[in-house]
């Protein structure tokens, strides 16, 4: 079976990415000509030029503005409200309370759990007490002070250790504890026993911030017919959808929501558009008029979702020879004021479970405990961000072989060498890996184009004042390509027209990631013609297939899959007219840069286009649907044991930076990342990717934290809350590598999200390697840096 | 055979027929809920209330509008076009000539023979010189008288006849003979020579106008990403696509076309959006505006698609017993200037080739000859109408058969009893006609009901003075179902949403015959839930599968099979689901009323919306596609035999009127109206739409022409083109007969267009029998139906 396995894993591949080779592979049996090709980014040339409209930027139609009330109190209980001096301001359209909610008053990605408009209670600063609809943004402003607003505050909880304990206020009635995962393999204590070495340590991550550049937007307009349709920029129509339609009482098929042009997302636009889609939606709902809600930036800092702040406390247990023996975690994973994308969604949705099942990291540990918490609290809320629960647990368990490594004198890579996935290893949750598993392949890719001997061996002080020192760090990842639920399918449609040109149907968004792009390639490569013949439609729930959410790396493989079953469909009429006119067998026909032809016999061939004009004329389908779901996954409920996901990918960083022990800066140099993708469709797009997830690593590193006092947020615009400059990030190499995946597309899995995972942690180790101070709370800025080095007792000194 | 055929034609209908029971009428083997039902018309409410936005009534968005300087000439070469001082007024943004246009400089539903613009020559009064779009209409108009255009007239032919002929001026470079098509079956000498009497006729009909409430509108914008989006009232937006992109010079892909609400087409939206649609877009594409061009109603007149008018000669050959033995006949088809929908598009496409196939009638006929000629002439151009191409003959073919009878001395419902298809006739392409022929049982329901014997012998002088005198009439009609071109297919796609709401995808247009209603109520019949939880969606080239146009009453039956397909793909994931739940096989499970049940036990059920959430969260397929094409049709390009079309609606009107022998004025008492719809989806709506048909071919007999002298239209407006109003139109009992189609969804055929078809032959039969006087070139107006009692020597004496 290992035989079988090896083969599977085509580790051929490592071979070639060794040589440098790595953009060469071809996936085995096919030879590509647009998958696997550099094509330009579609929509680059518009972004550049500014042409691109946002939705910011669209005209005002007789809009009125929406705004919110937001509550002062981060918990409180509503004992009344006051509208009447606003409702008489001139340009005051509707203001609107709990009540006016004609459906259910609450909305959620995974529970509805948070009103559109708080009647009873409030649970975090930022809270929606009323809305306004008026003739202008400055009119709605001023209707916003005239509202008043009788609190009762009660206590408030910051911290998610507090929010479990006994006796705490309850945020919400079901209780504060939203979800209590458990993750148990072997049995740790035995693994302990076995082990030389038992290192126990906790690292702690704040909120973070998106930051995507564009503003949230979202316009609602009830049609004639209606229908209520709304727009703006998001990652989820359907999910945006599915809650319009109880919030106004009426069924799915009355809302058709429609995605415009998104200026980025990293996960925060996967629920932001559904709170302001069901609050304008509300507004023209009872107004009857287009409503625009446009979220100042301030406002996307409080009351947007975040990334989960955690708590993260681990044992882990090791041989002398770096062998680990047992590994065991708690995580208080704070949700904040509502569940958002946090709890589970069985078996194995939700970031919450997500992070659970990341946190032993890559490696082979024959005993594995972990317990995960996910707790209300009356601080914002975290949801979905690029890596989703992922990063933080990198950030743990990254860091800890690091310190592990050196409590045992074996070096960070070798320690990694030792335990890292490899074909046919067991995860955490029993999941035999038994195809594509290029992890190994990218740490040796990784060291090797790293030089790592050799920077390691020149590293010191930098300086003869002995203030910068040098350091090197290494850190690996893993991501799912999937979001571990059921159903998790995604739908495309391909319609060929007459002239050959070509419709594609995808709900999967365009964010600034490249799928625009690389989904036209696919369809292209599949149908034989170029990826310029291929638009793709803006997704708009009244139009594509269900496509499930732009999330979790899914969209390449997911709808890549579906995009090919789909174009074969409507390819087998092509090639069955083709067959007539040729009189070639369809079996030997081949179709090919705008050609179809006789394999046997290539100068026997026609235009693509002739074979649609003719398939059409003939009456025969010219749309093809796909429908693709990945295998089922599974996840124990009470011992976090099965497959959660059905394929990972793999990376490996290293880094070199120089740490000034004096003011605790850190300077970064030189960065390699390495990834197993399985397969790259398209490469250029791919590095562009990985550039911007090791910045966004950086930021997660160095800079970035919501600050929170007493549940205000004290750095709400990007003056406080900082984030990379194009002058933190190090020039980056990136390396990839095809370990394909049989259930991907040409064999490629999920990428976007990988590249920002392992840089954190792998700066992190850097640092700590050049200064000896270990920051185990982030941000690492200057600050804590110098304090660190400080706590352990200056740098080293060698 | 013939008892398998006898069987097929399921007699058994006419016997319940007879009785009254019509709608009682089940379709065999399976009991319908939801299809046979007078479901309420879905757009009346937003109709009636004023609520539904018809594109003149859309906001100004910053358009620009477009307005297009037309030929005074009839037939002239263009020396020379001065733009320069149009270009010069204060808000005139473009002003385009010929060289102008970016791609191909024509369009047209099947010949782009008509120019965008005019560049070296114009073929009618009307004829697009220039285009001007400007910040207002009232500054367009301004432009236009600007425009210096320098024409050199040329001679114009105003007659067929006169095109034909040899050494005339060549309007088209082609040539004028457009289309020459013939038809032959059997020996018609021969026919002829067995005959007792011979009768020659000729009948002439005129231009006739649609009429349509709603003046024409599109918009067009050129959208960042290139795509043009060009929006309107249409009934073929495919069809459009298919012009404006060529006439860019762009793929078809890079088009977008949308649906508007449409205030009726009646054909005439079939081929006046493509105009107006790719002259928006020509002008959206030079200015980088958005671009409106609406019609006045005197635009319209002037501008757009009319019926053709056609000279017919006829010869029929019968015994005395009324056995017809020869027919023989010539279509002089006036085209105008333009090809539009008229020429033939193989086998048996355009409005020529039906007239042809349709004109001897729906007789059995073993001897038949007909010669059909399309030609140019300087007119206005010959298009889609309500009925393309039939009203014209039936109006010969049934003012013949009267006639005839006369001659031999029997009666109108006798010679039409001997020779009116049965299960089994062949008719004039030589085509047997195997099923679902209802003729006969439409002629005996309608004499029945109509009481026609004993209103026959209660016919004569109303009043003592003898001024007015009372006549019944009787005209046969049959039609097609789908429109005879190859590749005549429909696509559709049925989304199921997780709370049991569906939305439908169609790219049939609503233009007021009741499609989005109907469509809906399959849909449902099929899934087993109620109409209203179906929402279809506007058509939208990006949006729904191809589907053709929305003409040859082929929507119904295309349409709802595309439907069922579709339904039946997705109701597989919902019954599967289904039984899981209730683990019951699949064959067993019923799906009816929102609930999906054993059939065997059905109170072990399931709701409709649960099935569907399981069936989503189970990642199964909610998305079904259906494409439906009818079985190919034949036409053989020298003998016109063969099957030119699947299956036929077939109908018997019945006409009570006075007229008034001293003015000529003619009014009509009373009106039943019978027909073989195959299956009846939403009774109710069938019988506004015989209502509004009988209206439709009454304005055809007693009221409309579009008068032209020296090719100027002499009643451009509404206030000189006459149609029927409310008091012009009698009471009318539509009676409906399913004969089932077995190839139609639960039996049904199209239906749309035969209602006015046997309408006009019924009334001028009347009008003979009352007056003695016997119109042959239309319309029969006071004046002509006066001169027409004094050319047979005065009414009736008896």
């Amino acid at each position: 079976m290992q035989d079988k396995m090896q083969d599977k894993n085509k580790t051929q591949v490592l071979t070639k990415a060794r040589t440098g080779l790595e953009h060469l592979i071809k996936t085995a049996g096919k030879s590509l000509t647009v998958a696997g090709t550099s094509v330009a980014r579609r929509d680059d040339p518009l972004k550049v030029t500014g042409k691109l409209k946002y939705g910011a930027d669209y005209p005002d139609e007789g809009f009125l503005y929406g705004k919110i009330l937001r509550s002062p109190h981060p918990h409180a209980l509503i004992k009344s409200i006051n509208t009447k001096k606003a409702k008489e301001l001139e340009g005051v359209v509707a203001v609107l309370t709990a009540e006016d909610v004609p459906g259910r008053n609450g909305f959620g990605a995974i529970i509805p759990d948070q009103p559109v408009i708080c009647g009873d209670k409030v649970r975090f600063i930022g809270d929606g007490v009323a809305l306004v609809a008026a003739e202008s943004e400055k009119i709605a402003h001023e209707a916003l002070k005239l509202i008043e607003v009788d609190y009762e505050p009660l206590p408030a909880l910051f911290d998610p250790r507090d929010a479990m304990a006994e006796g705490a206020p309850k945020i919400h009635e079901s209780g504060n504890l939203l979800s209590d995962d458990k993750m148990v393999k072997g049995d740790v204590d035995a693994g302990f026993a076995e082990a030389d070495v038992i290192l126990e340590r906790t690292y702690q991550v704040p909120f973070l911030e998106h930051a995507y550049l564009e503003p949230d937007t979202t316009m609602a307009r009830l049609q004639p017919d209606g229908v209520m349709l709304v727009e703006g920029p998001m990652q989820a129509p359907f999910t945006t959808r599915r809650n319009v339609a109880p919030v106004l009482g009426i069924p799915i098929n009355q809302v058709r929501v429609r995605q415009i042009h998104m200026g980025g997302g990293f996960g925060g636009k996967e629920d932001s558009p559904i709170d302001i889609g069901c609050r304008a939606a509300v507004l023209a709902w009872h107004t009857g008029r287009p409503v625009k809600i446009s979220l100042e930036r301030e406002e996307i800092t409080i009351q947007t979702a975040k990334r989960h702040p955690m708590i993260m406390e681990l044992k882990v247990g090791a041989k002398k020879d770096g062998t680990l023996t047992a590994f065991q975690g708690v995580i208080y994973d704070e949700q904040g004021a509502y569940a958002s994308l946090g709890p589970k969604i069985p078996p194995a949705g939700g970031s919450h479970v997500h992070a659970m099942v990341m946190m032993p990291g890559p490696y082979e540990i024959p005993n594995v405990k972990v317990d995960a918490y996910l707790v209300y609290t009356n601080h914002p809320y975290g949801g979905a961000m690029r890596g989703f629960g992922a990063p933080q647990v990198h950030i743990a368990h990254e860091q800890m072989m690091d310190e592990l490594a050196a409590e045992l004198g074996i070096s960070a890579v070798d320690i990694r060498r030792k335990n890292a996935f490899k074909l046919g290893s067991a995860t955490a949750t029993g999941q035999v890996l038994n195809q594509s598993v290029g992890l190994r392949e990218t740490l040796e890719a990784c060291a090797e184009r790293f030089d790592w001997d050799r920077r390691l061996a020149e590293c010191g002080w930098v300086d003869q004042a002995k203030t910068k020192r040098r350091g090197v760090g290494v850190a690996m990842g893993w991501y799912r390509t999937s979001i571990g639920t059921n159903g998790d399918g995604c739908g495309a449609a391909v319609h060929v027209h007459e002239d050959g040109s070509v419709l594609l149907y995808s709900g999967i968004t365009e964010m600034g990631q490249g799928a625009f792009t690389v989904l036209p390639q696919i369809c292209a490569e599949e149908l034989g013609i170029e990826p310029g013949d291929v638009r793709i439609v803006q997704p708009d729930t009244d139009l594509v297939p269900e496509s499930g959410p732009t999330v979790g790396s899914r969209s390449t493989t997911l709808m890549g899959n579906a995009i090919i079953l789909a174009a074969r469909q409507v390819k087998e009429s092509l090639l069955d007219t083709a067959s007539m006119m040729l009189m070639v067998p369809t079996e030997r026909l081949e179709a090919r840069g705008r050609k179809i032809y006789d394999r046997e016999n290539p100068g026997k061939s026609l235009g693509f286009a002739a074979v649609a004009a003719r398939t059409m004329a003939s009456g025969k389908r010219m749309i093809g649907q796909g429908w693709w779901t990945p295998p089922p996954p599974s996840l124990d409920g009470h011992t976090g044991q099965g497959s959660p996901y059905h394929v990972y990918t793999y990376s490996t960083h290293m880094v070199q930076l120089v740490v000034d022990v004096e003011t605790g800066e850190v300077a970064l140099e030189d960065y390699v990342a390495a990834f197993d993708v399985g397969k790259a469709i398209n490469p250029k797009a791919l590095e562009g990717q990985i550039e911007g997830g090791v910045a966004m690593g950086l930021g997660y590193a160095l800079m970035e934290e919501v600050v929170l006092d007493h549940g205000v947020t004290q750095n709400p615009s990007l003056q406080g809350y900082l984030i990379p400059t194009m002058l933190d990030v190090p020039d980056i190499q990136p390396l990839i590598l095809e370990v394909p995946n049989e259930m991907g597309p040409y064999g490629a899995k999920g990428i976007g999200e990988m590249p920002n995972i392992p840089a954190t942690p792998a700066i992190l180790n850097a640092i700590a390697h050049a200064s000896g101070g270990r920051v185990s709370r982030l941000p690492a800025d200057p600050e804590k840096v110098f304090w660190a080095i400080r706590e352990a007792g200056g740098p080293p000194q060698a």
